[in-house]
């Protein structure tokens, strides 16, 4: 089987997207993955936070040349994650859902260390609006 | 954006794939995801565990009647994957990834509660696969 060790594949973002701290991760399988999306592990040291960015291949605010929709779920921790001006505080367990093109970010503002999955990649009906666009 | 909050799509599985206990299970926006792979996380308490099961379209002894590859990534406690025989004690922050067809299982050996989130759905190069057979 593939395995991956914590720190295998580590990142440091220094004011990711603008935000405060330094958030770091791992990400999970980058080059040897077959799923439809990418998962990485964020962890936000208290204070720390991921700035507000979006992803939609076309707009030139984005931060990534592809679309995504993006899944962030807490599993330590409690985080306020930022989706178009709605804000919600999620304890671990809870998750968020962030669609292509939407203006989004988190932040870890409690005296504990959070962490957070997040999943993202191309939502699926993108194809078929594609092809709804070639007709 | 869409929240959910952990308890909202609840799952007990009993001696789950011929395991032993219950495994308690959240499933992430399941009917309202666009990701190219599914999102569920897994709650085991001391001695709990999945069976070895496998995920594979034309195998007889499958669990699912999809394709799947599917990925296991530790974020509380410890357990020990087995893929195709082959066993491995994850901790926190570590993950394993069983491809289509391989007879996999995840078990709590330990005396803590253990959390994964697992995140699994059909292999993009199945398609190409699927290409050249009709070729």
């Amino acid at each position: 089987m593939m395995i991956q060790r914590n720190g295998d594949d580590p990142r440091i973002y220094r004011r990711m997207y603008r935000g405060e701290g330094t958030v770091t991760a791992e990400w999970y399988f980058r080059e040897t993955t077959r799923l439809g999306a990418h998962v990485m592990m964020y962890t936000l040291a208290p204070g720390t936070s991921e700035g507000l960015h979006l992803h939609a291949e076309q707009d030139p605010d984005s931060c990534s040349i592809d679309d995504a929709d993006e899944l962030y779920i807490v599993t330590r921790g409690s985080v306020v994650l930022t989706v178009d001006g709605e804000q919600v505080q999620l304890a671990e367990g809870d998750a968020g859902y962030a669609h292509v093109g939407s203006l989004h970010g988190v932040a870890n503002t409690t005296d504990e260390v959070a962490r957070l999955m997040l999943v993202w990649g191309s939502p699926a009906d993108r194809i078929e609006n594609e092809e709804e666009e070639s007709r």
